[in-house]
């Protein structure tokens, strides 16, 4: 057996990615006691719009909404149901993300959980709602009263993957990712599946994750685990700095192997969370590499700020500058760019004592150009990932950002007038 | 008499754009007691690079400088002078930036000012120096020592225009600006020149702008109306969000206007004021009109907001915002991006009340789609400038920025790869 690594929590995803952890299934329904199906319900003009996960029995359960102020009908709806900290299904649309559709929104958003919940024997506050799709239209119920009897009559653990093609919008990739872990010397599986590139013309309301996993996770415990890996994933990505009013992560815990719930902290614990996170890191990767019109990724490192916080909020801001994103683009080992982005991130920087290195070249050395090799530098700056690291001097704070580069494509793809 | 008006301070600055003052001048020499010249000294492979700005006599003098953690030498140098209230001459060379380049820079910078100074009979600390170009280059200074002396032997009145093409990097124009006011009777003017386009490879640093009059102004309130103005039109104008190292915005009043010297508040004060904020909202909008690879400018309002600040927060994330600013490249009357700006803009904006307009169309009421005309919509959308303005019906703050689009050309220009 191997387990996802506990020690690796605080590092980035990258260097994990190869030891990724072989598994039978590949998504949400590799973990024992979970099914799903996907059809066509009709939201969409063709092709797959409508995912259901669905479990055996009542999981414990936990999500992660987003901050915007504006934030959809499902998202209301959902944060209500998992607060209770049980659930047995999450029903997902696409097409439509039933954002900025007031109370009429959230009347739909409640029927789509009465129609999950009545096809498949449960109560409407243990069915997780999310939409992803154009924001501002009216979700359609035709669709979903016919769609979700459907769906939940052609429920299987083979259709996961299925799952994970019918919340795409934007993608070009479907997004899942397996890791397995040990509790009670047992193998217990996280499983998870995702969506998201960017925001898309007419307006795509974006990142949606679904993760399972077939350990007994108390519901306290599983809402901490889920808050500290999708700190340590989901929340480190961004393609373009715009936060959605549809984000959502959400985990259901089945408990179906055979090992002692994790009902408190201790090794058991640790193993879920480290799994949970490197679900979490792997599908997070995906998003970037399948950023709108990406091309390149770059891993973003601080190291010696005052405290964590201020290292994220510098890598944050390095990761989201345009001028940053292009030189990533061109190849270009810009640091001038890195460093005005440091003096502009809001943190009391002693810009004397910044170095910045890309990749294995310190090109900037107490804030200041060093006589690096230019050519070793251009080929740093094009490797897979691009790895961008500043140390402040300052202290022991880390952080880091994953992002992707501007281009073209991403211009092409956002200034597509709607018709 | 046509006096620029304090009444329209606070208001954006396009709709004045048509009843620019007519005046003899073009821009820093057209105020009494100025003088200019421009050299091509041998910073930049061709082409002139050098460019100075004298007075007659010693002139009151204030500045406003890059917020940003790292600043380039001549920022540190041009503070230190400019704290002493007075100043006789700017001088600013484009191709070098003189930025994260330590102790060699600021001595660079110094010796800047010294060459200056004995080149038309000052004191070094009344010399205001500025650079623009490239980061993390040493400033060479064998042009400055034989350009220096060559431009202040050439100073003319007619060569403002010339000092305002020799600060351009990548401006595809040069920028200047003359506005008319009344102080005791008499008339006199405001003049301005100012460079900026963006950010760009290999690193350009770069929004310049020296401001002259020939009002007297004794320095404190010089330097509070210059504090006011730029609140008003410089600050208010973003391409890409990055600020640079080098930023500055100078004023040099020469007092040669047979009046008596503004010395408190009071109607003088305010008519200069206003003047200064009219010249530099002219500056502004030409530096937003060249934005790097930009095609369509756009004024972002928000009313309604509990106080300014907000008011100002929530309009600077709209135009930051990636997404928005690809809608409008495309002409796409996309209120979802400008919904989920205001959304995740860190104020906490009531959503059920937010109104959108772009333009004459109503597009949003209350957090949700009306039903508005796509097609008038879409001309909002493509309108000089188009006009997005926000209502959180929520108090009486209002704040309001410039932006353009993002564009393919913005992704070109800096993407490139230095060579």
């Amino acid at each position: 057996m191997k387990g996802a690594r506990a020690d690796r929590a605080s590092g980035p995803p990258v260097a994990d990615s190869a030891e990724a952890v072989a598994s039978s299934g590949t998504g949400v329904t590799a973990p024992g006691g979970f099914r799903a199906a996907a059809v066509a319900s009709g939201i969409k003009p063709s092709g797959l719009d409508l995912a259901l996960v669905v479990a055996d029995h009542t999981c414990s359960a936990a999500g992660v909404f987003t901050t915007n102020r504006a934030q959809a009908a499902p998202v209301l709806v959902s944060r209500e149901h998992v607060a209770g900290g049980h659930g047995r299904a999450v029903v997902i649309n696409s097409g439509c993300a039933n954002a900025a559709t007031g109370e009429t929104g959230l009347r739909a958003a409640r029927e789509t959980a009465q129609l999950v919940a009545a096809a498949i024997g449960c109560a409407p506050a243990e069915v997780v709602v999310a939409s992803t799709g154009v924001i501002g239209v009216a979700l359609p119920l035709d669709p979903l009263r016919s769609g979700i009897p459907r769906a939940a009559a052609a429920l299987s653990i083979e259709a996961g993957a299925l799952a994970a093609r019918a919340i795409m919008t934007t993608d070009t990739r479907a997004k899942e990712a397996v890791v397995e872990f040990t509790v009670g010397g047992h193998t217990a599986r996280v499983g998870g599946m995702a969506k998201g590139a960017g925001m898309i013309a007419p307006n795509m309301a974006t990142m949606l994750c679904v993760l399972t996993t077939d350990a007994g996770v108390a519901p306290p415990l599983l809402s901490r685990a889920l808050t500290e890996a999708v700190g340590e994933s989901l929340n480190r990505i961004t393609v373009d700095g715009d936060t959605s009013t549809n984000d959502m992560a959400v985990v259901l815990a089945s408990g179906v192997v055979p090992a002692p719930a994790i009902l408190g902290e201790g090794r058991d614990y640790d193993a879920f969370r480290a799994a949970l996170t490197e679900a979490g890191r792997r599908l997070a990767e995906m998003i970037v590499r399948d950023g709108e019109g990406a091309t390149r990724v770059a891993e973003v490192r601080v190291d010696g700020a005052g405290d964590g916080g201020e290292a994220d909020r510098i890598a944050r801001t390095i990761a989201e500058s345009p001028l940053v994103k292009t030189a990533l683009h061109g190849g270009d080992p810009n640091w001038g760019r890195i460093l005005a982005a440091v003096g502009r991130s809001g943190v009391a920087v002693d810009m004397d004592r910044v170095d910045i290195h890309i990749g294995p070249v310190w090109v900037a050395e107490r804030g200041r150009a060093r006589d690096y090799d230019e050519a070793e530098a251009h080929r740093a700056m094009t490797a897979d990932p691009v790895r961008i690291r500043v140390d402040l001097h300052a202290g022991g704070g880390s952080g880091w950002m994953w992002t992707c580069d501007l281009t073209r494509g991403y211009v092409d793809i956002n200034a597509h007038y709607r018709s």
